[in-house]
């Protein structure tokens, strides 16, 4: 598969920073929902980076919709977005120098040399606007069908925002706000952490904290295709991203079982647990409690310290000075990126679930 | 594809844990890997309970090789393992109590009541069984292949066990090691935590630390097929793990890029990286230095304790008092599992890469 | 995927004709289907050799199912079907020696020698056994859906049964039948087709005819996954099967536009076409009317004849006789078996369609 | 997978007749490969209608290449192909009255009335420009690998072109030719045919014949993948095609196995067959002879003629008389499209099988 996710809806990526276009195919998506150019450009502006935080590269995620719409609603075929590449400077890269844990050098051992490596090429987080222009039809689709996903920043650096409390209605709020933290305190510790990275030309990183509310039970497989193999497999895809936990995850191994264990409860004629420790999950099924899971964010990567490294066209070593344009922190604008990778994996689900015109089904139809 | 995985060595899986066998179908082996049912039961016992810190079902693990090997090789067709269950006590399950923290809800609400639910049926993990026999062959191939797999307990309760320090040696201890602790101090403080909550009727959590050490450099793709990608999809299929993180995953959330980036070396002719924070994989691509990466795995759902819970065919709370052999931890029995599934990712990733010949190129062919 | 077809229901192929078992895992069928042994054996039985016209090997077909069905009815795990070999005769083979028209060459260079040669091993016909187990759950599983498949012989040497007529009544009259033929006339000469192969040590072709009735418009895909993609896909699986055509296929080549073209009509409340000689496909979609296509059946290529080969492990021109114990027409046995692979084709595209859950709406839930 | 087809080298469609653009996302080529836009632009003028005997639509095929190129090499990352259309009247479109022997009403039936049903939408024989501008990269890699593909008219109405006799030369002559016969007289009777069917407001049918020369011995599988599944799949999803058959086809139905084997022999060092009954594939796997298989393609669906239909928004019985512009024949535009999709299936099954750089290897690496 490659660059292609998915069984019945299937999102195929293409594109390389410094190339035509970047942009994405999404196959399989239901017949008579809606399109709206709009909300994809809403959405990508909360990916485009926007405030001194962020690099000075602006791009004004023009987007084209080649296929797949037709009078505002999908046709049922493949949709294809195409985002042409227009602020492009390439000569800020050199090729062979590897920027340490940049992709350079496991590119040429994969690519041979043969690699767009402007920009860093097809590992450039500019395809990510081609995922983020996806979630601009995806996400509003789910919320049609009463599934809500938002992300914010728990962590960067040591600033801390705090954990989910009631899910639903912070996802709501992270859905209207700017800045993706749920306390106001948080933003600003957040944005201090950033501001002195970059003074220190330097970058940091991060954990996010996700929630997808409103999704029904029993969705998932036991093995191999659980719902934890699905969301994490979409979400490593995304590059600076490290680790992912569901629920407690990482601290569940200090504990009993007698903590960790959710326990169940019928509370209003449906079925509820008291904690979520689990993270919505079980046996790679969905249990009706919001799937909740944490991402480590690396920090960027590109930094313009002088770093070792090694030249790997000449077998050398060599110091690399990092210029370009580029974030001193990813982890804000992962966020709606997580989101829409998140939405692909949750309506790929449902229409193997429920057939594929469930998509369509929250709509006017 | 669900209880299938892998693009050119695929795994199925099938069975519940008190129907006639649990088992898996390997296809797309090359022709010619020397299958040893010596080795296959040398995994198998590796998994097996074994002492009082496990489960008292003991289940011999008799296998039975159904297809696809002829005068002791691979031919290339599909593989059938079979395991037949023998020591089943299905007395001592209940319909319609959700064991908190176990699948019942989730699978009743995905299976309608159809599902086999003695034992933890199809969720069991006792499937691992299966997993762990496929190990058995795949393992032995990357050995031949200059790729050796290894995972310890890191941690487990309070009790840790070092971090892999030279990984390749480690790796190989732990291969020879009857039980999965780089240092011996570590094992007994493990063991006591595992006795302690054995005593106290309650499980305890842990996390795992593996290591793929010799894999070349260029393997994995930049979007969705990442390495962390295949790797986390394959591995999140095992019910008890809730986390995954690659080299410093969430500890990276803290640093600096200045402290978090791998400055790369050329060495004896080779291109290395002084640390190893990002666990081998940069763009989703290995870049030649050993894979890393730690899974959190929750504590047994099952405990003797009493919890609340609800009988979901009534609609009413309860309390549950499980009865039943149960492991007091997991995260040992879990160790030779992660082995197996993870030398499945690295065999259908080099076959995919290099072709399906190649796996048994290590061989004496 | 190899040895596996399907997307949302998969079938995963396992054994070797002389090995200890062939079999099926069934991956994706919903839960509650009622599965019958009986009905199992009796699609078997429709299979075997029974009469003086096929092979002398009598396999008894006792199979059992591993995994997935707990009191009758599916679970919704993978169901494992294992039918163990018994009836073996390997001294009847010698490798080295390529039966003209055999896979034994190809099988070679893909396999390197270490395929597993006696009696065809994986290229078996002894394999569509399985496929034929699988049919027994699937067709059932269909009919309560209103769906009804049927394959006849159209032509077997010289001798001809005449075409479909009122496609549903002959589908349901071949279900009762004992051979597969349409006309009593036509069965008549093609068994003495068939016993003149035998007396001449000969062997002898054949088309097939299948109809699949009652499914509903709108199934399958534009590009690659159309209905003709994914039948013909499943069907020329069947080692013995070289051609395949829907509607009037080849006979269309002569045609002028207005004759091959199939007039719409509104009758009794639906849309109907006079003719079918689109199959009942347009476009790769389902239109509503039969979908019916004809197959084209080799000779069996084991006859007792002597003929010209080589030996490919010497290099070496050389005469075969083959001895063992052969159909001298696989047209006959081979009609179940298409049964049971369109039947598997229909139930995959109806699940991706309207969901996992469909395959047992048709049931008493 | 619907829009897409292949697992090592992975064709993605996308585009509707009278949409922004028609295209094809190539994903797992092999880094390294030339690109040259002047081989594509001679593949895609193949396909282009340029004779009387064509619709008179003519489309420039300007295409650009949005990714996945690099210096005139493919870098190994998706490569992306748009081709804008230009050249739309939609007005000669109107929904609701079905075509007979097109794809309006199954299309309807699958989506609910939101396709774009002008110009026959996702439907049109203009997706497959997208197919043979791959074909402009993918013919020329494997004819750096040995293999080359050609394809002819065999049979048009009543006329007929001799079969491959000296397979590769012909080939080698059909790459040269600019209209698909081996005989200069059957082109003449061919041209004639489709004159007289325009002539008379109608449209006519035909036979291709394919060949794949320089294939080795060895690729394809024996279930479910056979190299005749993986073909006829691919094949199938262009619509017109209603048959394939694979070497003698539908003729061995006739025959005796003392007829229909191909007799093997060592010759100049290497096996052949004497014949070419089973089209060079033995158990669905090549064995080192051409692959020869011929498509039936019916007469263009869209006539002048009156014809009886149905308006399916209004379930009501109709006359329609097709305006807008039509080729009275496809199988001479077919050619290119059929070479084109079996270079996708060939690249794809040896990237499969020999890694995904072999299709480089041909290359000057």
């Amino acid at each position: 598969m490659k660059n292609s996710f998915g069984q019945s809806v299937i999102a195929t990526l293409f594109g390389e920073s410094h190339g035509p276009a970047v942009g994405i195919v999404l196959d399989g998506l239901a017949p008579g929902i809606d399109v709206s150019e709009d909300e994809i450009a809403w959405y990508l502006s909360r990916r485009r980076p926007s405030s001194q935080l962020d690099t000075p590269r602006r791009e004004p995620d023009d987007f084209q919709i080649l296929s797949g719409v037709f009078n505002g609603k999908t046709t049922g075929t493949p949709l294809c977005i195409s985002i042409p590449n227009v602020n492009v400077r390439s000569s800020d890269y050199e090729y062979g120098l590897a920027r340490p844990s940049h992709a350079d050098y496991s590119a040429f051992c994969k690519f041979h040399g043969y690699e767009d490596y402007r920009g860093s090429g097809h590992f450039s987080g500019r395809i990510t606007a081609a995922l983020v222009a996806a979630g601009g039809i995806l996400i509003p689709v789910l919320e049609k069908l009463g599934v809500t996903i938002g992300t914010h920043i728990l962590q960067c650096g040591e600033a801390r925002d705090r954990s989910f409390d009631d899910v639903a209605a912070d996802v709501a709020m992270l859905h209207e706000s700017s800045f993706p933290t749920l306390g106001s305190e948080a933003r600003e510790a957040i944005c201090a952490e950033i501001a002195k990275a970059r003074e220190d030309s330097d970058s940091v990183g991060g954990i996010t904290q996700s929630a997808i509310c409103g999704l029904s039970a029993g969705v998932g497989e036991p093995w191999f295709d659980s719902l934890e193999s699905m969301l994490s497999h979409a979400i490593f895809s995304i590059g600076a991203v490290k680790g992912i936990e569901f629920g407690s995850g990482f601290e569940l191994a200090a504990m009993r079982g007698s903590e960790a264990n959710d326990a169940l409860r019928v509370e209003d004629g449906r079925i509820i647990t008291e904690t979520n420790r689990n993270g919505g999950i079980n046996g790679g099924i969905s249990n009706g409690m919001p799937i909740v899971f944490q991402c480590a964010v690396k920090p960027t990567a590109s930094i313009a310290k002088p770093q070792s490294t090694v030249d790997f066209t000449r077998m050398e070593n060599a110091t690399i000075e990092i210029q370009g344009r580029h974030d001193p922190a990813i982890v804000r604008r992962i966020c709606p990126v997580i989101d829409s990778v998140a939405a692909l994996v949750i309506c790929d689900a449902l229409a193997m679930r429920f057939g594929t015109d469930y998509l369509a089904k929250g709509g006017s139809r």
